[in-house]
């Protein structure tokens, strides 16, 4: 049984709390956070981080510039303390403790419940029990966990804001400028989903399809008419001509 | 029962000819193709247009700038003439027909089966028993099916270059540069899906999240220095800079 106390309880914190909370091998011991926590009945939570008990991980899910500041408001030593961020890199954590990263690669949003066996846990630490401890604990909850270094990870983390951040606002214009001319954006997420679905088994060059990959200069011309926003033309010509270039083709 | 025939067996042509064929109140009576098509044996084929056969409709399902030679080859007059594309009007048809449009907004790949169910068939049609025809053809495939004029139509195909073409190339852009580094592309898998699945129930704009929405600076910093290659620096500025606009926040 591997003991835990949560430290951050964001959208990152209340969806580990949940996973290991259902996961036979892991003892949730405490859950601490900056505001008291409702809702949470059967593990007891503090506000104060001097009060923590004993465990063996403390993992502090908190915002990318509050875990440093965190990890050295922290009263013991010695202990196995990591955090869950994609890109800040582990040697940030207090020197007073043993440092380690816990970093589940996946969206997570308030409402949503996510299917933590598919989401791939990075994980990283100094020390061979630590690494040890970390992959069994990755273990009971994803089928998917691997070693991944600090300078991997931040790499890891950029893709990820090309595959995640950057894709939801493409969907976003999309759906703004279906709003503006009175259509449902409801039309374009069978198509949102195919997309990517269709790359869990293609690579992405491969499942590569459109005007600008075909070098079907008509239909990029008949949309950029379509387009009186300065700002959609700029992204729709800057990614036309990188899918171009990526795939060899000037247009 | 509608009869059917299908000029053009590319992608979007063999994926009607199938959903057609298994649904009850259709009967495709023929498919041409302008090269001999094997695999299917319980359809009758041809690879001339003169040897097309009497039939409620005629879907043209060749690329955008084959439609309007194909139309105009076609021997006989006044019957329903379609075709499937997002971005030709329905005008481009020739006038020697009745024309429509049945276009199913979807991606469609050779070795990957479509649920048609979920697939938008945007209709189109001259006349009211046209539209009444092609309404019934799509609701026997499709749970949503949609009148959409040709102006509206180049309107929901731009949008999907933004939702489909652009953002699978962002998947490829982060491939890249992951294989570059050494690191599985497997890893982003879960997160383009689960990016994907949050948009079917909540709104684009809601799900934004990253280091542009949250305007931080500092990972922005980071992840410009980990991009060497000019392309993929150009295209976060690019998309960075749009969704602070876009959420109203100044960088």
């Amino acid at each position: 049984m591997i003991s835990v106390i949560i430290i951050g309880f964001g959208n990152v914190g209340q969806h580990l709390y949940r996973v290991f909370d259902d996961a036979s091998g892991v003892s949730v011991l405490q859950i601490a956070s900056r505001s008291p926590i409702s809702g949470v009945d059967h593990t007891p939570t503090t506000t104060d981080l001097k009060q923590l008990k004993e465990a063996d991980l403390y993992i502090i899910a908190a915002p990318d510039d509050a875990i440093e500041g965190i990890s050295e408001q922290l009263t013991f030593t010695n202990r196995l303390v990591v955090h869950t961020s994609g890109s800040v890199a582990m040697e940030m954590l207090s020197d007073e403790n043993r440092k380690g990263v816990f970093y589940p690669l996946q969206t997570f949003s308030k409402d949503r419940e996510v299917d933590f066996k598919e989401v791939p846990i990075c994980y990283e630490a100094d020390y061979e029990d630590d690494l040890a401890l970390l992959k069994n604990l990755g273990s009971q909850i994803s089928e998917k966990v691997v070693l991944v270094s600090s300078e991997k990870r931040a790499k890891l983390h950029l893709a990820a804001v090309f595959a995640n951040n950057f894709t939801n606002h493409l969907y976003h214009l999309s759906e703004t400028y279906l709003t503006k001319h009175g259509i449902d954006f409801e039309l374009m997420q069978p198509l949102i989903k195919e997309t990517a679905m269709k790359v869990q088994s293609l690579s992405p060059s491969e499942a590569q399809t459109g005007p600008a990959i075909r070098k079907d200069k008509k239909t990029i011309a008949k949309h950029l008419q379509l387009m009186r926003d300065r700002e959609y033309r700029r992204i729709y010509k800057s990614l036309t001509k990188s899918i171009s270039k990526s795939h060899g083709k000037k247009l």
